[in-house]
């Protein structure tokens, strides 16, 4: 029997409190569709290390997940403000960079936008036909769930990031079992 | 003469309201180093072109620069909230796939859960041992600058992410040509 493809679990459920459960499901998740799930390392997971260079032996683990993976599923949803945690995002660019194939979910289906002018931070300013931030920054108007770097590294595969109406909940699962029935097209294919 | 070497200066600068006036002073000054800016692609440059599919062609422009580039500036200051603009945290993840060189500065001083803390937003969980935000997730607590995979990416190739005291603000210079100076020696060794 051919090895199953392995796939790294990007994402900030690690900072759940409830992390190693959320990352056991998905692993489980994985298997049901006859893959081998690579969950990152979480800080919890080390509380026994030495403090020192922690950080360092956390990153160096999720760098040779990541190259040991076939593919990635990135969970994309809003963290700690408008747009997706900043690691999920390195993470989905080393991905491309490596060539791996990405399939991603958000669990929020409200544009950038639309988030970013709920969020009351969006004044239209008519002198340049663009949304500004409080800072006088553009915001993207394309329609997209995040910035485009994002969005478009996943419709340049031609793939699309889901969104899926979970009200931004981070363990919400349909969109992450979503991207397993993709991820298991493209392997048949 | 050998070639200029080219670096690819992403940050989120080209949000800002005069882009273009910092694309060229960053430009500027990779010219008076020795090396030739690529500045990635603006939404405002590409006013004339049709909405239709121009995130999509603003995506190619900067990955096609990208693959281009022989090292990477990285503007790492925190952007509407807490941690750096997760388009240039796909384009720092990109870079290192592509196993760039990449020097990164943030204008900003504090630490991660310093910045969290200042917001509002972080409580000690004597429960856990550890830092949490309002819904419960994790704060990391390594004194960097951003999540650890961001900086560690730094680390790991034998620098480190700058942290200049310039109060957040995006626009100032000091970083990067902290940068260039750093850009230089690696290239001239």
């Amino acid at each position: 029997m051919a090895q199953r493809p392995k796939l790294y679990l990007a994402g900030p459920d690690v900072f759940l409190p409830n992390a190693a459960e959320i990352g056991h499901r998905k692993k489980e998740l994985c298997e049901s569709f006859g893959f081998e799930g690579l969950y990152p390392l979480d800080n919890e997971t080390m509380k026994g290390f030495s403090d020192e260079r922690r950080d360092a032996f956390i990153y160096r683990a999720n760098i040779a997940m990541i190259h040991d993976a076939d593919a990635g599923i990135v969970n994309l949803t809003p963290f700690r403000g408008v747009s997706a945690d900043v690691g999920t995002a390195f993470e989905l660019g080393l991905l491309t960079g490596l060539n791996r194939p990405v399939f991603a979910y958000s669990n929020d289906v409200e544009s950038l936008l639309e988030r970013t002018k709920r969020n009351g931070m969006a004044t239209y300013d008519t002198a340049t036909s663009s949304w500004r931030d409080p800072h006088g920054l553009l915001i993207e108007d394309f329609g997209n769930a995040d910035t485009l770097m994002l969005t478009e590294a996943l419709t340049a595969q031609g793939g699309a990031l889901m969104r899926i109406d979970a009200q931004g909940r981070l363990d919400d699962l349909a969109g992450f079992t979503a991207c397993l029935e993709e991820a298991k097209k493209y392997f048949e294919a």
